[in-house]
């Protein structure tokens, strides 16, 4: 008999699939040009050009036995440690290659770095607003995901209510940033109060409690911004990353876990992820893009845009009366709806042809996520439709 | 805390990759060319020029947008449209793409399947001689793995022993035809008597018994072999294929789940794949891998090199005075070592440069895999060493 829990997921409906699915529908009717479709966090700007013509000199070139051969379970070795090179050059870090282990993007990373670190039942702790798909990938490895309310000041980190749910059975936290949805990017100062609390409560209980630092957008950081590398700050850190947004690859699923050299039993994790995997499918991301991306470590598309298109909806709804916490990076923003219920805000936004999220699906309530990776011309154009809603709605 | 069970894990050697750093050691003080390396179930032949071809003028003239953004998480809808009129028209099926998921290579779709159909402490039945990654792939999944003793007569199925541990805790039974290690393909005769019994142990129990059907290597079958496409004998077939083998692309990742459009809640499991997949890393195959497998789904490498150097070894083993059941496929043969202790004989083996797998580790004592996807050339070669071996060995 099929599995019963995971045909009742089908019931649940994403709430960004169904506005993305109306944004399609509606685009089909007066053309998708014309609808200010904020809802889902694709990017929109391309891979360098670099990337494909290295993957096109590979095809031309190389050993079609080698190039698709298979990859070791780890990753192609020569791969883990380009990364691991660029990681310690950029951050000041002591990667080896044997501290890199590849994975199929971040949703990748962090189910295997989740499986190293906790057993059935014990307790990973994250901060809201967060990424909802964090629910199936923490509830579905038979840990349990608990969510630490927001600090809606400033949306960094509510640390009175953080100390509350450290209890003893919680092995791990799983961090976001720069985060999604907010856009902000946690400071130095939180950075460092987090593991001091975390590592107080470590000896405190006795065993070690990790830091998965989920860090797809990295690079995308705005001027000004302090960004620490997370893992320089406390040694038990998991990094999981994902080129699908600094090179615009979303679909080709490549990222990894980098683990701190200086963590407890640094030297069987990588392994352990190996192992892992075996009970997981042999996720190992393909071994053409593996080897493609280790080719332009140092680039990343032209991010530009996304501050261009953060400024100009900044300057816009904060003049529109908006209270918004300014990104320091991402292409989301999450400023405050103006009623309590941020379902019945975005709904009449689609009067006017805005599709933004409520943030609830975040954890949150009485925001709303904006989405600005679109071109720039449809967010200028969508000012006016901005200015209708709130003038119409909200006046 | 890091988790024991994982790291306990990494105790265990594999022997075959044992043996194959073996080869390779050996190799750097003979040359690889002469070290007879029969241990890797690796293809030895390249992938179609096709299909680099497409790869290339997929890179040179798609937008990279479309190219590499996110696939949806069951596959890109016209690949699964495609696999499914390509198998319709070949084995007469009714698959529409909602029937087909898209998994990183057969690992990927049994990780997948499994989880579908098992729950924690369900029992899997398979066959030996097996291929020992089935133990990670079950176990870990939290159902158990329990292997029916072979049928050394011709390694088709022991019926009497499936029948016995066929019992009420079994909720699905998981086969590999053609098969690793033996080569043997099972008959139609030998699939209508497995899909029999499990029909009537599926009504004796009340419950649904599904067959999980692992075939990366479906192309490979050798003149005059009765290879039955599996899910049209049986209902409740969900079919796991690999492009691995057939397009020689093991490190690109990419297979699918195949659910037979008659099969109990047909209409959930691949949308519970989906689900499945959340929880396991979101690890959709590439997507411009996808795209181009979809374009030369009809083709394969130049497999006809296996059946060559099946015939060449299978003559000169049983004129040494082997037995041997006749693969029907695969690029795997089988043999009765000489001695009782398979680990013994192979170890003898080494001596002559001949790096052969003791059967102890597909579940079945007194044999050895040869693995021949390699150059002809040197197959031809090794037959002085095998006879200077069983000669001074055995005679």
């Amino acid at each position: 008999m099929i599995v019963q829990k995971y045909k009742d997921m089908l019931k649940g409906k994403s709430v960004i699939r169904q506005l993305s699915e109306f944004a399609t529908a509606r685009g089909e009717e007066i053309g998708y040009e014309n609808v200010f479709d904020y809802s889902l966090g694709n990017p929109s700007v391309p891979v360098p050009q670099e990337f494909t013509d290295v993957m096109i000199d590979m095809l031309q070139n190389c050993d079609p036995m080698e190039l698709h051969g298979y990859s070791q379970s780890l990753g192609i070795p020569s791969v883990r440690r380009a990364i691991a090179q660029s990681l310690n050059k950029r951050f000041g870090m002591n990667y080896t290659e044997n501290h890199i282990f590849m994975t199929t993007g971040a949703a990748g990373a962090i189910a295997h770095a989740i499986r190293c670190v906790t057993r059935q039942g014990d307790e990973i702790l994250t901060f809201a607003p967060y990424f909802p798909e964090y629910n199936p990938y923490v509830n579905l490895s038979g840990a349990v995901l608990k969510v630490v309310p927001a600090n809606v000041e400033d949306f960094q980190i509510n640390f009175d209510a953080f100390e509350e749910m450290l209890t003893d059975k919680v092995m791990a936290v799983l961090i976001n940033t720069p985060n999604n949805p907010s856009g902000i990017v946690y400071t130095t100062e939180t950075i460092k109060k987090l593991a001091a609390l975390m590592s107080e409560k470590s000896k405190e209980y006795g065993h070690d409690i990790f830091l998965i630092s989920d860090e797809p957008y990295r690079e995308i950081v705005f001027e000004g911004t302090d960004a620490p590398y997370i893992s320089k700050f406390y040694s038990n850190t998991l990094s999981c990353y994902s080129y699908s947004k600094s090179l615009s690859l979303p679909g080709e699923r490549i990222g990894y876990v980098a683990v701190n050299p200086e963590c407890a039993d640094a030297e069987y994790i990588t392994n352990m992820c190996g192992q892992i995997s075996r009970g997981t499918g042999h996720n190992c991301p393909p071994s053409i893009i593996q080897l493609a991306v280790s080719k332009v470590l140092e680039l990343t598309s032209d991010l530009s845009v996304y501050e261009k298109n953060m400024n100009i909806l900044y300057k816009e709804l904060t003049s529109l009366g908006f209270e918004c916490v300014k990104p320091g990076g991402t292409f989301y923003m999450f400023p405050k709806a103006l009623e309590e219920d941020a379902t019945a805000f975005c709904e009449k936004g689609r009067k006017y042809d805005l599709v933004m999220v409520p943030s609830d699906t975040f954890g949150v309530k009485g925001y709303f996520r904006l989405a600005y990776c679109i071109d720039t011309d449809k967010v200028e154009r969508s000012l006016e439709a901005f200015e209708k809603f709130v003038k119409a709605e909200y006046r």
